[in-house]
């Protein structure tokens, strides 16, 4: 594969020579960066496997992103069609596996712009919800695309909130049929993706009504499509959504269901089932149906959210050391921009999450592997805190992944408004996710309802028949009290030990406090869902900073385990210091509120935080290029791993179909003509127009279609 | 014009019922709403002009922006010309003159996408640099539309920083020519907008370079396409940036010149002249040719980012009481979203920040038009205050509105992603005001400049020669300290006295923080370029807590001046307190810091302001209806005047061309079986399944070249 720079910009003109201002960058290495990128791959042979993947993927056509930027939505849509065959087409001729992990890096290198993804999200729910009967029948459907899917649970009228959701699931006994209607307007399905144009069945979560009784939220294989033209069955209204701030490659899509009759055994049963006489069997929990979101929740953050902040991270520190501007001293050259330290404290603060979150969201994925084939088996003692982690980690990831991002596009000024740099598309789509798969203030309160019964948990009697060990995450709460920081100096603050332990001390003071004034606000009268209502902000804040908590702690654990690369510790420790202490600068307020922290100590902080910047700053580069996302990847003129930046966007630009649209200037000459004698607007005068310009009958009808 | 709901919603079917959910919220009013709009416009009379304007505007199918959402960026620029056109068309007929307040008006109903704004800021830019002669010749030209102009500053390797621009205007005294000319790729001009594919003529900004020195930056007026055939000039290489995040209807262009001459007199001589023999004459200072940037930052507040907020507010406030999703209590009916706390803290501090902002910048712009004249008549004294206030409200306002409309978008679920709800543009438009006119983090450091100075001036010894007053702005430096903060209740931070100077205190302790940690490092022999750049993140910090106090003061100097409004005025206190107390609690960390607050009067604060969100809740629907902006203004399936949400989004998805594209079920049927016989991939296939299908030769050629 040869250079770097050959293996990230397969096929690059301008990749021929390398910017010096980006060369230097990586002349003095404190750290081996291939080494680095194996770490996060996981092992050196899962880089080498997915560098092939990759060179095979940008080495077809069909995968290419360079027309992206210029296309509209419906032409995203079928180039994302397109793509989506050929990768199966792909992985077919190559003997990719379903779950291998070709397949995952074939995604990784594709980025996003493929059809047909939610079909792999009702494969996962037909196999969280599925008896082993329905997963025999479904499965090699899906497999083979016999059948295109979408999974159909949100509303038009609700959302997060699924014990709203309004589509009925009537049982008739008399056919063995469930009854499948939506009765209001609001009750259409709304935003599913690949519903719009492609699907032709939908697994829709449906309130189940059998014997008289509402039974909850179930799911149900409903066909929506005729297989045989692909027109809406009867009963079935079907569209699209209509345009989104991204996503133009989905088919979002809506859905109207008119007593649409599906046999029983299209209710998805392996932890509910309705009888053939209408009897409903219950054999998992209230949340059994909740399963497939879990799965889908935990998968998201490595493979859709994080790289999104990664890449732009990417893109704002290379272009950051290529832009020059002003001077740091008169007399020097103009200096490049992340030698500015506010530039720095834009960046660096997101590189620090980027690692956090990539080692919080592998370990919360090998947790979740753990449990669940336990959960499968129907064993739920491990799903509150697996609940816990998995909306808390979203909600925090996708929040500080959406900002960072923005703050990214931001610190490339002007340029990073343009499409081409890659930036605002990376910007509206990570800022989706923190509304899909759960909006992320109400996954922040079921954390803090969590927090408060495992809070109140510690606050039984030791001993006592109802005290139960805390889940490793909330352990803390039992931790003994500290009730002011050591730091003495600067230096203190580059502890681990000691910045993990501020963090459990705020997140347990907030969660005591939230505990407190709700309380309060019970004895003195107000009903407990009103007093829960009321003290909703406070909550908020406490969840935000226990699943900070979480974050720095386990960012520094991940750490412990390097203890063979010191010079890869050492460097990542310091994004670690930083994560840990921008944190606490940026919250001063709840560090200082019961004098934990003194204002000398923040001060202290601080000095610490700025010195961090400044040592950041050498290896800033190679802790981006460690990503190891290729240029095709990054789809970015400001990001490329040469740095040339200005080439790349005056060359991209011209591209644009707004300078090769036809007749364009002449347009433009009418137009102008127009205004100067608007009070001519007449056929003569068009005609005359036409005459003076040598237009042609057909230039002629163009123009004046045009105008 | 009857009553609001016709007035607001002209001629939309939906809007013959209101919604019971909104109605309810405007049965009791606390206060008159049309006098609160008035005080808004400044007078009923401007009110009824308002109107009769926007009735106007929306009366002609040209301006209506039912399809914007639905367009391709060539169809938006070409839409947006067209009501170029007609908006002047209609000012000519109805007498509206160019600096009278119809213009503004219109502008507003039309909201934003018309084409060919720069055309003002060259105006200006000419009124505020241009000798008499100069507008004399120019401005006619203008006015009538003879020229089509641009202004021409930023460059591809250069934005904020202007004294970097390289392209550059060499004067020729033997031909008495400027010879303007792009010296490298980086000196290309980049962003302008009505460049890329519109203008005629481009003001330049350019280093001057006349009897062998370099004069630093003017602006010169060059001639980039033929009048008579709008096709480029020789030495021109003029095209279209590309795509952006927003923006489409604009073309903003890229502009290369190749020795291009322009005669003497097309540089603009206000302030410097250049002599036929090349003699450089100085008549203004270094300063004076950024005056139109702040012309133009002035009047972008009120005319282009606060709108954009308030717009925001609007839709989110309607949306979030007709959107009803889970119960209070576990027996009622659900819930609107704005009872509930969360999102009441999401929306109110917009709405807050939305009233604080209008009144700042109305009395900023009359600062302005008050020094306007003195400036041109070179009396620059006024500049440092009028500078330091313009750019850090453009810095702030830019910022929170920016931040602000998102957080308004995302309190919309996943309806805020859609671009029928009118809020990703929103989003996307105000967030390039945080660039264009200045990168607000350049910003905030020139105001932390100023403040540095002016806090070095209240060190002069008094009497001394150097002592001068201070400017209104900064006043506070030199008020009396005060080390504890009085308040011994909630109700306490109700009081404008109090907060304001708690801002104060705030703001003075980290200017005087800044300075030092600025002289300990030069005193320690850092020289004083290094000890900036190593001290500008505390800088900044200080500098946002001042434009934070600007707003808290300007915004409760505003409430005093309403005395004979007493229930305006009470409810507008509100939300005066609420954005003082907000922000004291974002950045408690500054209050308790040295402990001017204590922890407990940080709970106080806080009980204040969940207190506020509970009294604010009833006026909220009020309050945004105040704004007046009309449907169509809006352009939101989520935020139209009668709450019919549900129906509007359906609908209007019903629209989006991807519902109506020819063969789009056909298309999809070919995927379909694509997907299902891979393997038999030919000829014989196609044919097979076009006969399956009934295809024609045209359907089978489109089927074929689409996929």
């Amino acid at each position: 594969m040869g250079s770097p720079v050959h293996r990230v910009s397969l096929g690059d003109t301008w990749s021929r020579q390398m910017h010096p201002d980006i060369e230097s960058e990586r002349h003095m290495q404190s750290f081996d960066v291939e080494r680095l990128t194996n770490i996060l791959d996981g092992g050196a042979q899962n880089t080498a496997l997915r560098r092939k993947v990759e060179s095979i993927i940008h080495s077809y056509p069909e995968f290419s992103r360079k027309d992206d930027y210029f296309m509209t939505q419906n032409e995203r849509y079928k180039a994302a069609m397109r793509r989506a065959f050929h990768i199966r087409l792909t992985a077919q001729r190559l003997g990719w596996l379903a779950d291998g992990p070709e397949l995952g890096y074939a995604y990784r290198a594709i980025s996003g712009d493929v059809a047909l993804n939610i079909h792999r999200v009702f494969v996962k729910a037909l196999r969280s919800l599925g008896t082993e009967e329905q997963i025999a029948k479904w499965d090699p459907l899906c497999k083979n695309i016999q059948i295109i899917t979408t999974y159909a649970q949100t509303e038009l009228g609700h959302g997060t909130y699924l014990q709203g959701l309004e589509t009925e699931a009537t049982y008739d006994a008399a056919t063995q049929e469930f009854v499948i209607h939506s009765p209001t307007l609001t009750a259409t399905k709304w935003w599913p993706g690949d519903l719009g144009r492609s699907a032709t069945h939908a697994l829709v979560q449906a309130q189940l009504i059998c014997s008289g009784a509402r039974r909850g939220m179930h799911a149900f294989i409903v066909p929506i499509r005729s297989l045989q033209d692909h027109t809406p069955l009867p009963g079935i209204i079907v569209g699209d959504i209509g345009p989104k701030m991204d996503f133009d490659q989905t088919d979002n899509g809506f859905l109207q269901l008119n007593h649409v009759r599906v046999p029983r055994e299209n209710m998805l049963s392996r932890f509910a089932q309705v009888l053939p006489d209408g009897t409903y069997v219950k054999l998992g929990t209230a949340q059994s149906n909740y399963l497939p979101m879990v799965v889908v929740r935990v998968e998201l953050l490595l493979g859709e959210i994080l790289p999104l902040l990664q890449k732009a991270c990417v893109i704002a520190m290379r272009y950051s050391v290529i832009r020059r501007q002003s001077q740091l001293r008169p007399s020097d050259q103009e200096a490049k921009v992340l030698d500015y330290q506010t530039q720095q404290q834009k960046l660096f603060p997101q590189l620090a999450i980027s690692y956090a979150f990539h080692f919080l969201a592998v370990s919360l994925l090998e947790f979740f592997q753990r449990s669940y084939s336990a959960i499968l088996n129907r064993d739920f003692s491990i799903l509150p805190e697996l609940h816990a982690l998995s909306t808390g980690m979203k909600a925090m990831m996708s929040d500080f992944c959406t900002q960072g991002a923005e703050m990214c596009r931001r610190a490339c000024g002007g340029h990073g408004y343009s499409k081409l740099s890659g930036l605002p598309s990376l910007v509206t789509k990570v800022s989706a996710s923190c509304t899909y798969e759960g909006e992320n203030t109400v996954l922040y309160l079921q954390v803090a309802r969590f927090l408060v019964k495992n809070y109140l948990q510690t606050q039984m009697s030791a001993g006592s028949a109802q005290q139960r060990s805390l889940p490793p995450s909330v352990a803390y709460l039992t931790a003994p009290v500290l009730a002011r920081c050591p730091a003495q100096r600067a230096a203190d603050f580059l502890c681990p030990e000691l910045y993990t332990t501020a963090w459990a001390h705020v997140a347990a003071r907030l969660i005591k406090d939230s505990v407190h004034h709700l309380q309060t606000l019970t004895q003195s009268g107000a009903d407990q869902h009103e007093a829960w209502n009321q003290t909703t902000v406070i909550h908020l804040q406490a969840a935000k900073a226990h699943c900070y908590y979480v974050t720095v702690k386990g960012f520094a654990e991940a750490l412990e385990k390097l203890e063979n690369e010191p010079a890869i510790q050492q460097v990542l420790k310091r994004l670690c210091d930083l994560h840990a202490i921008h944190g606490i600068l940026t919250n001063s307020g709840d560090f200082l509120h019961d004098s934990f922290l003194s204002g000398a100590q923040v001060d202290m902080a601080r000095t610490a935080y700025l010195d961090l910047l400044f040592l950041i700053r050498k290896d800033a580069i190679l802790l981006t290029d460690a990503f190891d996302f290729t240029d095709q990847c990054l789809n970015s003129a400001l990001g490329c791993y040469d740095g040339n930046v200005y080439e790349r966007l005056f060359q991209w630009a011209q591209r644009s179909p707004t300078n090769t649209q036809v007749g364009n200037h002449l347009a433009q000459h009418v137009c102008l003509k127009y205004f100067q004698r608007t009070h001519k607007r007449n056929q003569e005068w068009w005609y005359g127009l036409a005459g003076t310009l040598s237009l042609d009958y057909n230039q002629q009808n163009a123009l004046l279609g045009t105008w």
